[in-house]
């Protein structure tokens, strides 16, 4: 149970030669309108608990959102339990449905803090290979990673750091395999609206018989810039639903109050808030993989999420780590290896650098990029 | 793993005729000057993620306060963990220091959440018994209950139900036999600003050598009125912190950031509002103990924390299960039977009740007390 891990990545100096390319923060300011309103509204909002799956304003807001961007019905009564973040909700949804040493299917690439959350809970990580270049789910490879212990498989859509969003077709092949092995399907798609492309956002619970086994995760940090206000959520069908209330409230009583009645109303806001939003992050994402293809390397075309994965082959590394080494000390470039993201060694050398960053930032990475080449 | 209980107590409907006592909440409103400074500042706070261990000024008004307060001497650089609350506190604690299966050692009658937190983690919750009326630690009780899984002590002063506030003496035995095994000791002390009479509140961590292994837990719910915030702490010497901020890490990710800035305030606040704060639950203490005593019951008299204990032996109950349940149908007061404290039976059949609520609701209970007797 002290086997939580700290943050990945190499170690780098605060010196001003570094430009930090491993994480994403939110570069789209929150609905001012709507912080103007919590300001005016503070000394009345609630600042008791709330009930520990969170208030039905809440609640409210998050199914309406479901319905509108995922074509997820969810019934905001029963179905929905609010969260100290992605990262509270995925700690609840895994304590509520499994048991210590359980194993957990894993996507390779995975998000990190997957493998951390599992790693804390003492459950099983077991690997299930995306092939490089596109990143497919495949029945072959889905099916030989299952084992005697697996009881969940969990993915993202799209994918830290893959940008994959998965396809219908792709989602019913998890749909298939899960029902063989009766396995509870947890999804974070705490990237849904940050999109690229004309293709909707499937979510897994709309696809097949999905919707029975699978409990969908996400947060308001990555559309709207709010971190620091831990709100997130978990949906999903009963009885799996009800066993995340309680690990929720035995974890951490209930999500912040009075940020859940503000952050209901950002949950309302329109669509020019997400068209701005795409707009964007498709210009960070452009210039940052340009920069990449600029100095000879092949950073992937992500359908979604704020993470470009780049493969360093042309390089002649030996390895992610190897790459990320040469970036940082040939031009004070700071990228996340890519071995972080798998439990086996990857197919190429790859690193991970994030587009959500000032654009003076991204340009400063782009000349350091182009001086490499 | 999926072992989280739901709160205890009986089903009680939410007709007019019940008088719900069975929980307290915040009767002194939070400081309004700070709330109004908090509105005003809302727009210009931080909404981003904090550190794991919270923001440095959270953190610097947390070991003001405790210096202040508990005379108990904390580095806000290394030694303070923000967490979600006191839940979220316990959780991480434990998370931390201990592996599953692991003893913990457990001060009957003990503060149900604490049993709960053991439970959702696998940890095995290990009862040592204070004996009635005066709820004191002996060398010989405590001695005896350890087992050759013992890692760990919990205590609770001003204890929930017990009412004790420990002396330097009890702690000191405490601290012996911590010793001896080489426990970890987590002090819950969430209640320490709410206490009656002369004597001053003794932080184990001041105690003997407790401030070698003891995590302090506490949060601004009880004293503050703000439980909605999620906003708690744990104290501690290197290297017992150092593990609780990775296990908050990866929990939680981080406390809410501006919550955490107009806590920090909160946390300022002059002794005027301590004194209040006596003031206002000494009252409302003395009116429920003579309400039972009126009724021919025996309450314990409270040394902190805003809950009496009440043995109901006079009625000849067998158990506090059937001394609430009489209480329930005979006078429609709703209370926590004595058991929900105990791993093994009570010496008497105790109920609580809590006295954390309006005077309107108070005094409709003694008035129903005094129909009774």
């Amino acid at each position: 149970m002290a086997k939580a891990t700290s943050a990945p990545g190499p170690s780098v100096g605060t010196d001003v030669g570094v430009v930090d390319l491993r994480q994403g923060l939110g570069q789209v300011p929150p609905p001012a309108a709507v912080l103007a309103e919590g300001a005016r509204r503070f000394g009345e909002l609630g600042h008791s608990y709330s009930p520990a799956e969170g208030l039905p304003v809440f609640r409210a807001a998050v199914a309406d959102k479901l319905q509108r961007h995922s074509n997820l019905s969810v019934d905001p009564a029963t179905g929905v339990v609010t969260t100290v973040g992605a990262t509270g909700a995925l700690i609840a949804a895994l304590m509520a449905t499994l048991n210590t040493a359980d194993g957990v299917l894993l996507f390779e690439p995975f998000d990190d803090r997957h493998r951390t959350a599992l790693e804390t809970l003492d459950l099983r990580p077991e690997p299930v290979r995306l092939t490089a270049p596109r990143f497919e789910i495949t029945a072959e490879s889905l099916r030989a990673a299952v084992t005697g212990r697996t009881r969940a498989i969990i993915l993202s859509t799209p994918g830290n750091p893959s940008g994959r969003r998965y396809t219908e077709a792709e989602l019913r092949i998890v749909s298939a395999i899960a029902d063989e092995h009766d396995l509870v399907v947890i999804s974070d798609e705490a990237f849904a609206d940050i999109a690229f492309g004309a293709a909707a956002h499937v979510a897994p619970a709309t696809v097949g018989g999905l919707g029975n086994r699978t409990l969908t995760i996400s947060a308001l940090s990555p559309t709207f810039s709010l971190p620091g206000w831990r709100l997130g959520y978990v949906c999903g069908p009963e009885p799996l639903i009800g066993p995340v209330k309680v690990a929720a409230d035995a974890l951490v009583g209930c999500a912040p109050t009075p940020l859940q009645e503000i952050g209901a109303k950002v949950l309302t806001v329109g669509e020019e808030y997400y068209n701005e939003l795409r707009g964007c992050y498709a210009a960070k994402r452009r210039l940052l993989i340009d920069g990449f293809r600029a100095a000879g390397l092949a950073p992937n075309e992500p359908e979604g999420s704020w993470f470009l994965l780049v493969d360093c082959s042309r390089w002649g590394a030996a390895s992610g780590a190897e790459a990320a080494e040469f970036l940082l000390r040939g031009s004070g470039i700071a990228t996340v290896p890519g071995e972080t993201f798998y439990l086996n060694p990857p197919e190429h050398p790859y690193v991970r650098a994030s587009f959500a960053l000032p654009d003076e930032v991204l340009a400063d990475a782009v000349d350091r990029l182009a001086r490499l080449s």
